[in-house]
């Protein structure tokens, strides 16, 4: 996607030196655009784990880069071996970066050490398209309920979005974001509610940037303002991402999802939640019960981080002496859910309607 | 009630200067404790206007006694008559203060002029008691309710709170704090989770300023947290304010109110809303369609202040280019509501509900 006029993946080989991948540093957004450079699998470890880059889809593509650039360094099988663990423990609880981790591992002992480097390359570049395609058909499927809702209504959509499912967290087009910028390409007037999404601000700092750079009408609310919207009929549509989906449909995604989707529902307001499927665990059922919710650390409520004078500054908002919880996300259950937006197509968020467009997995549970 | 153990209202007369009124400077909690002296009506009306003291009842009882200083100064009929209406355009949506500038008025100018200075005293004083008493009604009333759920479930009672509403916004007690003190005070064990509420922060800056003056355990919570802890068994009870009620019990409170209200409603917590009748307007029906929402600065939106440097500063959240929407409340419709308390007592939130401890306003209204 565009910013400044220039069209930006998240991550690339930097163009004049292939020893070196750059990303945009995520950490300055919105207030300052740094490419930051990764010289060694250690750095990208520390651009994981830093959030510099951050979005489960871009820190897998990340790790996977970092095992080139460990190939570069020695690509001798225990000294791989090391780095992956590395790239790994940079977040712990990420299922994405495992994953991309161990499939670039495997191909990468099965060559022999001379090709590991090219090999390496080329997986990176792969998962990387991969991601980009995955996002690019969730806009394409996604822009049909747009498209639909337009023909109704003849004026502009009004699409909430939660958190930062957009292109900053994966390599381009995002996630709930893609439907809407396959929307503005095909000249639908559209207009986005950005939730600011307390405690990281992803909304407020990521999602508006996105707006503000693709030129997309939007406006920021804070995460309180929804209900009230959809109230007065101010919302034609949320489409929302989502971190963990199980094999029925509940979804796992940034705290404060599920509120909105409770406000949907009473409203009658569609409620739309895009994923790769690399989202969907099979293997579990009930997510309210089955989901682990990861607590965050409490400083991210207490205080808060902004622009001022030129830079960022941390400012404490409550009382010394005041405790604070701090829960990552919550499950939205699949009852609550008008439909799932994947690469593969729309389906109903329930077991039968994930079933029909992904049948392998029937044979494989049943 | 308390600050560091020393027992305070939000607004009296100075002890030994009675042309002073002092007031505590809310602009600067929870980081600093400052006591802003008013000396004049135009001092009461810039303390009303700057937000040194807010909270409905507690700008009414402040114009009171800008009325007394107008007196001290100059208790002439046209004297009085000009600073009536400054201190009423402090703030003038504000029902309340519009009903205390009145209604000190009319005694005053049924008063001889000699006598006016000892009658505003008086008339400030009885509607400060009367607050008092009002508050205090409604957390003997709301006690019950505490205290049912503590003989059920035998151990701590973690009650969820939205906004302040507070004794800072009142004289002393608060409304929905009102029953958590006198639990307190009765030896019930609670805990509150305090909503910061966005984007003023009123539950992060003054409510859990409350709640460690008065030693109440608490946690605070970003406004998206209260739907994940419902689902999970960690609210028992939702006590909220308001600033409009209708006479079908709608309730207009601070934006986000509504969302906890379905979140309540969605996993069976009961969602209790605090008020003195004088809230009610008899003459509203459906709250969503009739109570005007006021839109507020989009900079309370895209920026926010904090504690940094021993000062208070203001650090830029979103991108430039950003615009923002600022709703100031939403209406929870009475379906949502499962009770009111009120001074006079708990009642359903329904036209019959509330005219069964308002019987007079049948009459009134039929």
């Amino acid at each position: 996607m565009k910013i400044k006029d220039k069209h930006y993946h998240t991550i690339w080989v930097k163009e004049d030196d292939a020893k070196v991948v750059q990303v945009i540093d995520q950490r300055l957004l919105p207030h300052q655009l740094v490419i930051h450079d990764i010289n060694s699998p250690e750095e990208a470890a520390a651009a994981i784990s830093d959030m510099v880059v951050r979005g489960a889809p871009l820190i897998g593509v990340t790790a996977a880069y970092g095992l080139y650039l460990a190939c570069l360094r020695n690509p001798a099988e225990d000294q791989l071996k090391t780095v992956a663990i590395a790239l790994k423990e940079a977040r712990p609880t990420a299922v994405n970066l495992a994953w991309a981790v161990d499939t670039v591992m495997e191909e990468l002992l099965q060559e022999e050490v001379g090709k590991r480097t090219d090999t390496a390359l080329a997986a990176a570049e792969r998962i990387k398209a991969d991601d980009i395609e995955i996002c690019r058909m969730i806009g394409v499927h996604g822009l049909e309920l747009i498209r639909n809702l337009y023909q109704k209504k003849q004026r502009t959509i009004n699409i909430l979005t939660h958190c930062n499912a957009g292109w900053l967290a994966t390599v381009d087009w995002g996630t709930a974001t893609s439907p809407v910028y396959h929307a503005m390409q095909e000249g639908i007037p559209v207009h986005v509610w950005v939730d600011e999404t307390r405690p990281r601000n992803q909304g407020a700092n990521l999602t508006a940037y996105e707006m503000v750079q693709q030129g997309v009408p939007h406006t920021l609310i804070v995460d309180n303002t929804g209900g009230h919207l959809m109230q007065h009929g101010m919302v034609d549509l949320v489409i929302v991402g989502t971190d963990r989906t199980t094999a029925q449909g509940d979804v796992a995604n940034k705290i404060g999802t599920y509120l909105k989707a409770l406000a949907a529902k009473d409203n009658d307001v569609p409620f739309y939640v895009a994923l790769p499927s690399s989202t969907i665990d099979w293997e579990l059922k009930d997510g309210v019960k089955e989901i682990p919710i990861e607590q965050r650390s409490a400083e991210e409520v207490t205080h808060i981080s902004g622009w001022a004078n030129d830079q960022l500054q941390k400012v404490r908002l409550s009382p010394e002496g005041t405790p604070a919880a701090n829960y990552g996300f919550d499950v939205t259950p699949a009852r609550l859910v008008t439909e799932l937006i994947t690469e593969r197509g729309i389906c109903e968020a329930s077991e039968e309607g994930l079933l029909s467009i992904f049948p392998e997995r029937a044979s494989a549970n049943g």
